[in-house]
């Protein structure tokens, strides 16, 4: 049986998708190779369980779970598997992520889900988390990261440009 | 085996006691017989998956389900259970509550989750949800049922009394 | 006098309807018949009130209520009938809903309100809860809410999807 | 039949008087007539049907009405009565009066409550924009309100005082 | 001098017009004469100040007030006339009018502004609850807010109407 | 006519001083001369104005300003005063100074207050903010404020220490 | 070397500039200069580093930080400079500018931040409150502040104008 | 040089150990060690920069940061170090630590911080989450994480005990 990548990358639904490419793009920069599922805790509960108690022997190390609402996904990951689980809040109609956010952040004590930002910026740094971890023990990665924030950090002018003339 | 009684009052952990309770006591008022069961889905994912695909096959009719922080507990459950779910958000610590209701009230579309107020008022309240629902099927219930309301009815006084003279 | 349907699905507006529609439209994908209405609580009182007294003799079972802003159509349905009523907070124009959940959800203990989620994802749900109640006692029911949550759940993509290649 | 007092003062449950004796102690230092009543709106509906009804031909000239939660009372009096109508939200327990607030203020057009602050401030209010309406056609009344402000102005002292030497 | 119009309609700034113009079209579909005049607490302090201390020698009986943001217009209008206050929370950019609400009605006991909700529909009930207060010795505006009120309630359907067919 | 000092510290009610002595004493640590008055916004307008427009002509440099609700003191001095405001938001009973923040901070353009944090913190920093503006032009009051920076850092523990052995 | 003017605007990044043109648009308008600059705390540190602890000595007088989301910029700036710093919470997508403001306003005693409204309103307020500080020892600048805001009095029309004849 | 044990636990104040001491006895309990300092960010900026700067190179691995109010420990930490960063809120006075978790979480894109719960479950989580991460590569310490978690959920009862017979 094929060898799971080192991430794994799961959402709710379909629509998380338009947020969470984002982590996906972002793996896809530092040369970390992932998988993407659709795993619904409210729909498929079954897949969830499948998933989440079959991750570690699977070969993944990282799980990043995205979901919106009352987000339920990260936390029951986090319940069924040891491995580090990183939740991102997706930005919900209604209450803007604000639902989501408190879904997934508030875990009591026992089940740790390290949660970032709500939507595209919180996908983008589930990535960075997930290979700041994978970079602890693999040092061409940790290079690469490194040089992915020196580059970040040159991106950034001295002055503002105004859009017009 | 026994059959179950109609009604399963489920709660994320012990602490949860001291407002869940108010919903056992409210359905012995009613002579509505019910179990009561702690299932954390975030401590016991297991037991949880056991409790809720069996829950009908059991004999349970409606499942009452307290939890607070980020609450998993009555949505999860209701993924896995076509029975009714009622679902009580526990006063937090931090933030009251506030992160309790939204993670249960704000289910997606396909899960329902009937969501009562945090706290006390919300345990009394899911119990005499679940006796109406009961009830329509039940003379006898909802005959105790209306004569509760009509007690409840006739204890308000007509005018508010000071505490001291 | 002909009998009402199971349900009913009351709104404090015209304007609810295009929430409240998704209701409707569940229960129909369910086979369960219902009837619609508009009953505003803060301008048509008299018809609040010879709604929800004589609800249960009319014949209905479950109702649903949707409104927004101060929304008191479910509470005060729920304070006269004694059938179960499920709570649709509506979304509104500058709170997005945030008063309708909290006037709808944190009724006193008393007098249940079973709330579902703000918008379209409540009013669906609410269709669907009404259906698991009637479904307790109703075979061929069970069995069509049973096969719809078993589509809903095949019809989950294993992987999400980009939207252009 | 006995006239009315121009002002009424109603409120939910009797754990309301702790909040609404502060709009009745107002009024008495106004010398404004007032009569206190329990009304709920959840647990008496017939009270409140008849009340609201009732208010404008037995005499009362304004109506203040105190609830806490998913405070209904104010707004549904508001949809009976033409007489003015102010609400005072009553502090909740988990969410502070939030709840009460915006379950009171965001009424629709159509049916208007001049809400106050919540807790005791509000109370007071109440009872001052009681007045103040009464005063429009009351020259003795408007002469021991303006009194009344005119003391309030000279209470405050120019310099804080320390608690401690 | 000519007298004042019963109603004055105050607002921050032009921009607010946009909201409080449905105040004044609902006083004047109910033939209640006002007043329009843009009166800023922050950026013309001395006109505030001339209008609340004059308003009523002015002959001014109830003062409608709209503001946005860190609202403080109806509160210090109140702080300096002794006139029925009405204040309606203008929707905010970034906070929706969060910030309008409650710099208008979370009031210090001793100064009341009866607040109504955020926006439009708090705008057309300050214009109700200024006729109510009128009317209580206006019988011809009575009556006609009576009618008015009768033509709302019947104004509402009986039954939602599907947008398209 | 004595010169003011440079500092006033002004506040809404007597009940600020536990919050507002803070920056009276951080002052006095930073040996800046300043004067306390209590200035209510809503019950003496008058001393408002007339503390406000003379606040410059009086001497002072910069105005501390505290409140709390519907603080409106700091921004209506603001309004009437060209020198800076700093705006302390006191914590509130039942929305623990939400709303006080909310009332300052939310300025129009036009009239800045620059706000610190609810509470004792905020006042503190008031303070230390009207300091570093005037010590831009008084050296001897630079170096003390650097001094009390230092000894600020330089009282920083290295490590936590428990509470009990 | 030449010395710096007397106002630094700096601002998380290049979209910040959006709204913090508007500080330096109101600068330009009050005569005073100024220097712009992007300097992202958490992606420049060590630009912010050498900013902060250089600002006085490059004889800048007074700082303007802009930042939006878990906004840091301006209250690192303020712990290590005596200078005074003022900030502008950027509106952020998912939570309105909330994030932002509480990020900036809310810092411990000790470490001071004078904070505007979220966004546009509050960059111009802290170009003026910037003005205000500078036109303690800058008569001129003080007259040109006093005609910019008798100017801004004046323009506030006496009545509002509807958009359309 | 002794090397540094694969944990630091840091925090803003001596005040949030009473937080953060449940993070350094989880990982007691799991047998990882961990250094606990106080670095403000704020009042020790230069520490900061310090700590961070060296923390990879010193030897941690993972950082745990906690702080409240407006908290940049995390985000600042993270900003200078490529390690994985854990940010826990500690509860604020005032807002209850809200603004602690918006002022960690919302952090830009590029820059993650891992967020737990406000107060001592994020503590205890962030535990958990920094041994999850080093038992990536630690197998004994997976085989003792795995251990705790087994008996974590051995020891959550079937059934809530009552407090008094």
């Amino acid at each position: 049986m094929a060898v799971a990548p080192p991430v794994a990358i799961i959402m709710g639904s379909q629509s998380d998708w338009a947020t969470m490419r984002h982590a996906a793009e972002t793996l896809d920069a530092l040369g970390v190779p992932h998988e993407t599922r659709i795993v619904s805790a409210h729909r498929t509960p079954d897949r969830l369980v499948a998933f989440a108690k079959g991750a570690r022997d699977a070969g993944f190390k990282v799980v990043i779970a995205g979901a919106g609402g009352a987000a339920h996904l990260p936390g029951m990951t986090a319940a069924m598997t040891p491995l580090p689980v990183f939740g991102v809040p997706v930005e919900s109609k209604a209450l803007s992520g604000q639902d989501s956010l408190l879904s997934i952040v508030q875990m009591p004590a026992g089940i740790p889900v390290g949660t970032l930002a709500i939507g595209r910026a919180g996908a983008v740094n589930a990535a960075l988390l997930a290979a700041a971890v994978l970079a602890l023990t693999d040092g061409p990665l940790a290079d690469r990261l490194d040089a992915w924030r020196a580059a970040q950090s040159a991106s950034v002018a001295e002055r503002p440009v105004s859009e017009a003339p």
